[in-house]
């Protein structure tokens, strides 16, 4: 993209909006007032009270094209603050924050759309965030497939309900079913379970996108932090799906997990 | 039942198994190694990879009845240990260890019915372990029902792939999917959930038993305990279904939840 003066980089935390702002150094960044935001000094804040004075701010600045980048909380919001915009739409956007993510960012996406700005993936700007089918540390064996496949399936019914992207499964046990936390935490989870529980050796994380989610707008994320919780959480292997996983610091994530003998595998859903 | 000579109780952890010795006083007592056993002065113990043995025992006493009673982890098997009759199903037990306590549990029971020896559930041995449908403490509110709304929903779900009996959804996200810990360790990831990303007010903890679940050998139980856990989740209710979920304590379980301001609603299914 030569000219990113009418883009908007909504930026989170983590490395991603760094990487965006990289290729769109023209481009407006804006953080939310109460969430993490990476590119601080770069960015203006708005507040999420008051979207009427977001837009404006965006459409008196041609605005067109927005992309989302980074980890974003959800907003709480503080009634006494809307603005007339916010107060118009309270039902819905109340609403839409007591479903899931991609009910959510769906509802957020068609607020952008109605004042004609479309959404770009971070991927579509940064080249090579996602990864090819492959074997990219360790190998695959049959204790592994059973786990993915069992781990697949955990998922599917999850996907379903809108809820993580993420599941641990060891010995056919699921251990972990990632809720509102994130991987993180269900990875520490993992980690802090008794032992007398485990059955170490073949457990699997298994990370992918929903089946309905607007990747152009949220994509599943993973980086060395991720790879250091599974290793620690004594897991055997780390499963993505192909072109659909944003891999952040991707030299670093497959040295970890030779380093670890800890197996990274991009690998379509098992049936 | 007169005469319990002929019933023999497997007994975990925790208050039930002494419930049920109560009412069976003649009853064989049998704990398993490496597993939690309340009964430990009573019991004989055997090994899990020795169930040949295990079977002879419970023939030559002329026993046609089990109880399984009590919180029991899934048996570490040992090969070197293993007798003639755990020889010749390794591959079935093997098996029927990497499925969920439903297919494990249906599995074993499938084992005690080849020797004629039939289950009898624990709520059928001790009375006034379940709740009629009612209100025990607290109140409904509307915030409530969605949110046990949402959580029927992902039981239903993970049910059908028996995975665990318990969420826990506040303002219609779910902050906590049991799986393999059980339910107390999914209440203090709850508890340990960082406070930005709570929405405090409403939330509730469900539990249920699972859809194709074998209520003679296994009940999903709650206590005190589980009430403590709730309340340091900061969760507005406790929600069980009628008739099919244990509770243990009840009165000190109403009167923690009168004290700690916490409903205790025993409820159907939400459709």
């Amino acid at each position: 993209m030569k000219n990113s003066k009418n883009v908007v980089i909504i930026a989170g935390g983590g490395k991603l909006p760094g990487l965006v702002f990289e290729q769109l150094s023209d481009a407006y960044i804006v953080g939310f007032e109460g969430m993490e935001c990476s590119l601080t000094e770069h960015a203006k804040f708005h507040n999420f009270n008051q979207l009427g004075v977001f837009f404006d701010d965006l459409n008196n600045r041609g605005i067109c094209h927005v992309v989302m980048a980074g980890n974003m909380q959800r907003p709480l919001l503080d009634e006494t603050k809307f603005d007339e915009y916010v107060k118009a739409r309270s039902q819905s956007i109340l609403s839409a924050l007591e479903q899931g993510d991609d009910a959510l960012l769906t509802y957020i996406v068609s607020l952008f759309l109605d004042e004609s700005i479309t959404p770009i993936g971070a991927h579509d700007v940064v080249s090579n965030l996602t990864l090819q089918a492959g074997v990219y540390s360790g190998s695959i064996n049959q204790v592994n497939l059973n786990n993915i496949k069992r781990a697949d399936l955990i998922l599917e019914k999850t996907s379903s309900l809108d809820i993580g992207q993420s599941v641990v499964v060891e010995a056919g046990q699921a251990l972990g079913i990632e809720t509102l936390q994130g991987t993180n935490q269900m990875l520490a989870n993992v980690r802090d379970t008794l032992r007398p529980l485990r059955v170490l050796g073949g457990g699997v994380l298994v990370k992918r996108e929903k089946i309905r989610q607007d990747l152009r707008v949220d994509m599943p994320t993973i980086g060395p932090d991720t790879i250091l919780q599974a290793h620690a959480a004594k897991l055997a292997a780390v499963v993505i799906s192909p072109e659909k996983v944003i891999v952040i610091d991707q030299d670093e994530c497959f040295r970890l997990c030779n380093e670890l003998s800890l197996s990274f595998i991009v690998k379509e859903r098992e049936k």
